[in-house]
């Protein structure tokens, strides 16, 4: 028994630099989705015939029997990368970090069951602080019906809340983002672009309090909506209880994290399909267009790029969409036939002129980059 | 659709601060144990009668159908906590990620099927390195029967890999920490204190390459062994298929994370047991013996307290154990009825005498102290 076979890779301590060699390349050339696209392909492709869906979507699908499948997604929120702790009470870290991650259960038309939870806790947390964020994750297990069965906490430089959901459907329910036709109506729960406005009252208000000091009063009562969509945005689990009530099944499903541009673009993408938009019709609140006229910027703007809304957006033919209550949903334009000589996303704006969106900006101008 | 619910924590911009009031607790104070009973305490009982159990073993378990359960359980890796970048090789780091989880799954006698990855990348690693890290996953997975479905690479401030592994097993081969009764025998597989012994070389060898620069030449050949169990442990899941096989399944289990002493305190508290433990009969490698030796050291001190070996300790009647290959496993001692007047682990010496063991340390004086 002394010498067990250690069958990890080739051992020794040839040294990994931490710093970049000149010949190596940095991650910034390729980018969060150039690396995920680096680990599928040296992932390889499975052989497991239980894997229905791996990392493709917003959440990846397996069997559990004949009929079930289990969907699961992971998601880290980590200080000074996705959150200021000097602005993000704790309580509501918890249930963001929550959300995010139903969010994407949601946007696979499944229910959020069980969760696990890693905390890394710097030495300037404290006990209370971190219990708070508990209180968080408690409020946002009950709200949606899940139950954190594990967990870690660790000592860590910086603060972050890694968590993985496990959700459940039958497995014909579960919807993909590959699924629009041509003619489906494109369609968005909720409000739009709402987080986006908070996150900037929230960093307005950071540097006019580092600046004025102990004077600073936060316009809190102007601004409250769109700072808590920012802060405590819900995951729309109710939508898919009320769709599968409903008997209804949309054709492809993806929810609002990056943006209402980058989505659709997904959608698109996966379903091989164009989609044209129509910007009186993006669902936007008032609380969101006034914080965009004190920012004298477009609320538009908020609203295609904004992202961490957690909406979702669905497509559907006009007649599969009578069976909802039509005061859960906005149609924001309809997905068209493929044609490589117009742009994969298009915006008809209010004053009936159309532009080309990109995933992360307008392009007025319709030159010949590729989308993407 | 202007004012959808939020049905987040009550609004607005509490700002925590990061530094901790006079009137606060420290984090240290707890501990990560507080951290996470005050994280249960938090969450309190689940209703859900899908889930077996919960945050309490090695690894949460819950029903999938009649006589199939999942268990899931996930754990971080963070850089200057857990690993340092300048003698941790990326492949091995990927690859050590996943061992630590699957070796929880093997914990609860369970087959390791699925798992999430996420990735914190700082500024400073490059494209090449994270590749090197993805094909320590991959050979991981490979070893493993794994599959990763998911994940998420973001931007954070130091390294780290935070992986979730589900795995498969019957509901009536799970075998969790509480069931070893008096008279069982401890037993362990392969050998222990290797990865501790490992964990010195490194060490020393960054202090002497500190001194010395370029001149210095590592001995990489003498400690190769022990180097290789602390840089790429595996993961017993060969065990575990081999008790299936000869349809053996222990009166209780663990993996050895923290530390022999500290997992055989686990197996008595979950079990209400007492343990007896012969020193000469702990497994330990000549490598990590010679080791212990070149650093002055007790041995036995690497193999009680090193941590990170990740073999598993298990207990089971003298007669079921002859359906075990001899081979695979060492007894080092027995279950034996409770007594409050007795330690509740001790280690008889090569010298007759028996000394106290704690979780993290021995008591040569056998005072009042509680265990922890």
């Amino acid at each position: 028994m002394d010498t067990p076979s250690a069958n990890g890779p080739s051992a020794a301590g040839n040294s990994s630099q931490p710093e970049i060699h000149p010949q190596e390349t940095s991650i910034s050339e390729i980018g969060e989705f150039g690396l995920i696209a680096h680990l599928r392909e040296t992932l390889g492709e499975t052989d497991d015939e239980s894997i229905v869906a791996g990392i493709s979507d917003d959440a990846a699908v397996y069997r559990v029997d004949d009929d079930t499948v289990h969907v699961v997604t992971t998601d880290a929120l980590i200080e000074g990368v996705h959150f200021d702790r000097t602005f993000m009470p704790m309580e509501h870290l918890g249930f963001k970090a929550m959300s995010a991650n139903v969010s994407d259960i949601a946007a696979m038309n499944a229910t959020p069951r069980y969760a696990t939870v890693v905390i890394g806790v710097p030495k300037n947390a404290s006990v209370e602080a971190i219990g708070t964020l508990y209180q968080g994750i408690k409020q946002a297990c009950d709200a949606y019906g899940v139950t954190v069965i594990g967990g870690d906490t660790t000592g860590s430089h910086s603060l972050s809340v890694t968590v993985t959901v496990i959700g459940e459907a039958s497995e014909e329910d579960v919807v993909y983002r590959r699924g629009a036709q041509p003619g489906d109506k494109i369609c968005v729960t909720g409000d739009i672009g709402a987080s986006y406005a908070g996150l900037k009252v929230l960093l307005r208000q950071r540097e006019q309090l580092q600046q004025q000091g102990e004077d600073f009063q936060p316009q809190l009562d102007k601004f409250s909506y769109v700072i808590r969509r920012h802060l405590a945005p819900p995951a729309q689990v109710q939508a898919v209880r009320e769709w599968r009530d409903a008997g209804f099944r949309p054709s492809s499903l993806i929810d609002i994290s990056d943006g209402l541009a980058s989505e659709v673009h997904h959608l698109c993408e996966a379903s091989g399909t164009r989609a044209q938009m129509y910007e009186p019709s993006l669902p936007i609140s008032p609380h969101t267009r006034n914080t965009a006229t004190d920012f004298g910027e477009e609320v538009t703007i908020y609203a295609l790029f904004g992202g961490e809304d957690y909406e979702l957006v669905f497509t559907a033919s006009e007649e599969e969409l009578k069976s909802l209550d039509p005061q859960t949903f906005n149609v924001i334009g309809e997905m068209e036939e493929p044609d490589e000589d117009e742009p994969r996303v298009q915006l008809q704006q209010a004053d009936g002129e159309n532009v080309r969106v990109r995933p992360g900006g307008f392009d007025h101008f319709g030159d010949e980059q590729p989308d993407g």
